[in-house]
């Protein structure tokens, strides 16, 4: 392989050639070799564009860089977040905990990319941009990590978990209206219950959901706090006076995305609490997706010998060895899901309680765990949405029969006759494998046409 | 031991006969011989005592409960609020899942306190209130439990956590205020950095709690949601029209806070998100709190041979083998809370996730985790508050010291002379072992005159 | 309350005149008001009792101290063990994390007892034993508590979890050997599939324990090396010459179980992985058991509208309002004690990962987590073994009923007419609503003599 | 792009015409856009085709398959091992959770793949194998799928976690006898405390991988057990006789690995405690590796305003704002991993603890957080172990300051003047910043040849 020489403060370094990074992403390479070589989120990447892209703007407006250079950075910057230099960061996240190497794999991918833009070729005569003075002024990594990791996450969550959980929602809300009036057995500690409607069933989970989302846009604010002009330690040195407050403003208008600067730099890059609450909220999301994916295949289940209660579509052959068996693989695609959501919380919040004087060293693995769990939950729940939700039909054939099984319709008795003496009837039905209105007659409580006044599933589901 | 016959739809028991409860609080007992007993936690018990009578209230004013009846009903909730009948609820939160067993625990001594009220002798004579038509009246231990549940952790949130963590937060607050013209050096990555002042330092902190109080206020309106009025599965069935919005008008009277009946009753059976939320917030503060209390002892420690930038009170001893040392026993204390509660955040989603259909069988022990996580966060923020953080002192003489020892006060002449001159001097000095001052004029990159008036740590650590 | 003047090395403090505990036992008292009063666990206490024992008789032996001193520590330690001295350990977990006051406590304790032993009053005259000179003799905090926590976790394992465990493991192969000709329907993914016994089904709950207890029995090394001997930072200083292999020798005598000196001592102190290493063993037994006790509930659920194929012992009335429900209130109890282990995992994971240099101080609460755990596995198990899995019984009608109904059984024709003929005819019999043999006939691919010959459950569930 | 039509049992579906697989893969990929596409471990694939091939061999031997077919089944299966046909295996952990759809991949990849290899164009003509009678022919996804995940994980143990662990303890170990002689001060509760050998602070560390490479080893025997031969439900259906046990040595031959056939094929599919086991090991080193990698870090603070004990290697500039600043970057890359893993134990154990019946549905997302943290392990010991732990040295320079500065020395009074004297020494020395000697003296408790004597920190650190 053809290579050039790269240089740092330690001395030089060999990069392959056709490679825009320099001697510093060139040394993380070698020097971090665990896991899955680029592992580091290019969504973390695009937020370095977006956050270097509006520093040069306000460093240019307050005096401190040039028209020309504030240009060439915002070129690269724009090319980065067309896709097209996606193989320029190599880097994994597990590297230094500041995420350092990554602040200078983008430095360096925008000085060499800006040099050829300037005309000239990579290695050849003084670079156009310095990666540090330049590119990376009134910046340290300590500021820009987090404010990238603040950007990247507060668009996954607007671009793909909001909009996956929020379909979800409506189709869950249609099919609960659809069910309004479909009266079921309801079911408690597994056990036949008092009866409601299937809609009311999943009027639960809309509620889940509708509060779920609440729970997340709560957390909203504290993301939208960006570190950037705290740079080294949270004190701003280095940076130009208003520089803080205007680079978040061009942050949000590059990103149409509310931003504002953090009130308080030295807790943005010593802890990263707004992570931890966010994902808070994911995982919140998570419980309840777990509880309405379960019900679901639990109601689903059979053909025969299971609750069969709804049907839901047949995507695929179910099982290689047992011919004709449909399972509820999007129900066991999103628990997966809710598991791996429950588990990046605890990871996160082990990296968030971390922190150390004035700097938090967990940056990467709590973005990786906070991205992951973000696209994962709005793309199960799109795909829930589509592939099982929206299919969903009432088994009305087998609702009606559980119904009218149900000892429990008892309970309708208990303002007219008493717990206890209700208890006795249904304790009497279910030893004689008889039913509740053989027994209430038998045993002299009510009469039957009583029992038919009385016991009317229809009117036992409230009107809630 | 002297019995007496107590019966339920099962059959009868015999039950101390110095005790309140009824067939169905022994048979819990018996059958859940798990743990420590007694373990349901007290708060849960006054929850149901607040609710039990805003029913009897409810009931009487609905037309389904005699005056009579109701009085005796509050009369006992009032008793139980005393804690004068503590020792009548002896179960564990290791049984049914629903907490069925205390909800009867409660109805059973309501009842049987009802009857000495009323003049009589408990097992003697009929009655004076059935524990299952009278104090149960338009209930189940479905709605019960979490409307019990979500009494006792919004007032320990309110009551024991807030507070003391508003008192941390205003102490941690005066500290920083007090220290803000502390200079002192910074660290990133454990390393010297550059300076800040101490009260910069606490500032983190103080917006770290700040942050972590709005979350954990942006959880109550969800906990305020009470279940009550769903009965067995969400349709509320035997209960009277508009008993839920008027029995939580009751529960708001009588604990003089902002409960409103579920929009959805389904959900608030069968799902215990809003559990799951609020303590989600309290992850976040023992994730903040951690941070805090680790740098505080880092701080502090020594006295010779640690950082020392601060001391702490000596509250005791520190050790039984080395005569005079003194620990930050306060700062261990409250992270262990942290470790703790981290821990009950799992335990709580582990629980929460776990809900089938109409019911989730997990109340027990996400109520107890939840209100253990609340006592001791607030309990140790103030025990911490009140022993360690009122008693912090700079100890300006090392701050001064290590200040200006620092190799990392280099970084005022990168916008001088560029990182890499600045660089190659704080290299230099560190291999030396020499001032920053002595190789930037040898490397003859600056006069002594330009590094005394670029390098001043006073003018490092901004306005912020 | 009537007060005494106790001394330590910061002055004097009132301690009530009825308690043997000392100053630094009184200053602890009132420094960590968190959570609940006195919850370290008396285990705990316990276990410091064996081991102040055995330090007397080592440093006895050794030549350290008298065989008068001896002799009062040991008796007031056999006091202790007793139980008669529980109310003079008041402390909370939430204190120093060496547990240094309760070592302390301890001490002061054993000192002032006896100080009556030897006839005297508490407070008059001179200590008939100092509390650090003479109790705490060739100790430290830092050793004595990773000590009494292992002999605590060690015995709490014996004498609890694994006969629990051990007990539930034998029920289910009971049954398991019962139902071994209780042909069924199998279900996966919730889904009818091919058929198995209900005692193969049963078999797979007891493999999960017998690897389970075998898991548990793989950490017992490890929790069985003690930390005493090495003093306060792991060097043994203060201590005489064999005094180690000694003391544990002693400790082991005196408990009957196989303790035996740390090899490495710097890491008994610093670390406590063993505590995590058989804890993770608990957290595979919670995650087993939660996924018996489900399986458990989902067999019996119904009466009428579930699975019912097994059918649990009805141990008290199921629901305050639903008359005549039983519930499992068994599977409910085990599965929360479940959910609590695996959160108390994740609480003694944070506490394990913080040690600092030549300490953890996350003992108590990694002590206190691993004994509840410990505790609640074994009564869970204990409890779900005597009150549940003892009485399960077969419902062969249900049972019979359902295998009869399955479309799954078409697999046994995968390997006569190939799996995609089989799923033909399954697929033609559910979309028809029919069985399997008439559409098998129906679409020409065999014979009803073929059919009958080929497809027949009780051969289709091997010889396993 | 090009397609050709593949068909299940459900239908034809275009899939494009160069990639070999077939239609359920095609469906998958459309069925299942969660996250990164092709996220399902390659080293499952691998799992797969040994499993395929031992399968081809066990069938051929047993009577059930031609040679021919053998061949060409072992013929692709080597070809995969190879990594040739990597980019045909597209689909996303987020699937079936029985992994169903990977396992059909793998049998349409080598159904086609054989075709080729027979001289066929795929799509033309018959199959040469059929994906579900051949290739999956004794096999169901329910068994092949878990024995996939045990061969990978067990690989991934045994090739990457153990060697990287091993490496890095064997150089902790030669830097623990290279420091055996360098007496430093101890600290507990980061505070000074009694001398220890820098070599016994590495000695503990070194004893907790020791314990954590035996508990991994503990785990294996239950890795081992391989479910291949359970089929759908765990008794084997559709197997010749003695075929488990045949094709365990097949794949234990292939593998150079001790596989065994599981005793229990029931709790095989339905439960996966084995990799909760092994991972709970995972987890205990990670947790050990959080507390060496955090005390380095602390140890090597400074350069000059920190503890400053120890240098390790400056492998990359640490900043970049801050000229000349090295940081700990290897300790914050090995803590990062620590998070993750404990974050995926919990992944792991909501996973594990959700089988319902026959069948865990957990599988993919069991295996990918398994395989992540083993790499992640065993790749950041590696790198810890060459770019940091290696390069470690003392820095005898500032160690013997602070030894000397301690007041900690004190503790070897104890046994001569008592606790209670000594500690009044060190608090004097501590108020007026004196050395112990100075105070000793002054106070008459002891001459100054005495202190001369006994206080010497060499004789302090015993002989451990």
């Amino acid at each position: 392989m053809a290579y050039r020489i790269e240089k740092d403060t330690m001395g030089a370094v060999k990069v392959p050639s056709d490679k825009l990074w320099g001697a510093q992403t060139e040394r993380s390479r070698n020097n971090f070799k665990i896991g899955v070589p680029g592992s580091m989120p290019l969504e973390i990447v695009y937020g370095f564009a977006y956050l270097k892209k509006a520093a040069a703007y306000t460093n240019c407006e307050l005096g401190v860089l040039s028209e020309e250079k504030r240009d060439l950075i915002a070129a690269v910057c724009d090319e980065i977040l067309t896709g097209m230099h996606d193989n320029q960061f190599p880097l994994v996240i597990w590297q230094t905990g500041s995420g350092t190497q990554s602040n200078m794999n983008v430095n360096e991918v925008v000085a060499n990319r800006a040099h050829q833009l300037a005309g000239h070729t990579i290695g050849e005569g003084e670079k156009t941009l310095q990666p540090n003075d330049d590119v990376n002024k009134s910046q340290s990594s300590n500021d820009t990590f987090p404010t990238g990791m603040h950007i990247a996450a507060y668009k996954k969550l607007v671009e793909v978990t909001i909009p996956g959980v929020t379909a979800l929602h409506k189709t869950l809300k249609e099919k609960s209206d659809q069910f309004k009036n479909v009266v079921k057995i309801g079911r408690t500690h597994l056990m036949d219950a008092t009866p409601l409607t299937l809609g009311q069933e999943f009027s639960g989970y809309v509620s889940q959901l509708e509060h779920g989302l609440a729970a997340l846009q709560n957390t909203l604010p504290h993301l939208a706090e960006l570190a950037l002009g705290g740079t080294a330690v949270g004190t701003g040195i280095n940076t130009p006076k208003g520089y803080d407050v205007k680079v978040a403003e061009y942050i949000s208008e590059f990103t149409d995305l509310p931003f504002i600067t953090a009130k308080n730099k030295f807790e943005a890059l010593a802890a990263h609490d707004a992570i931890v609450e966010s994902h808070g909220a994911l995982k919140q999301l998570a419980v309840s997706l777990n509880k309405i994916a379960n019900d679901i295949r639990m109601l689903a289940s059979g053909p025969r010998s299971g609750i069969g209660e709804i049907t839901i579509p047949a995507n695929e052959p179910g099982s290689s060895i047992m011919p004709g068996k449909v399972n509820p693989t999007q129900c066991e695609a999103l628990t997966m899901v809710c598991a791996q959501v429950i588990g990046n919380d605890m990871a996160i919040a082990v990296g968030g309680m971390q922190g150390q004087y004035e700097l938090n060293v967990f940056k990467p693995v709590m973005a990786s765990n906070f991205l992951q769990s973000a696209q994962l939950i709005g793309d199960a729940c799109s795909s829930f949405e589509e592939h099982c939700a929206k299919g969903i039909e009432a088994n009305t054939e087998v609702i009606k029969r559980q119904l009218n099984n149900s000892l429990m319709l008892v309970t309708a008795l208990n303002t007219k006759i008493g717990y206890y003496k209700a208890a006795e009837i249904a304790n009497t039905a279910h030893k004689n494998g008889t039913t509740l209105k053989e027994e209430a007659v038998n045993l002299g409580y009510l009469t039957e046409a009583e029992f038919d006044e009385w016991v009317k599933p229809e009117d036992m589901v409230g009107s809630n």
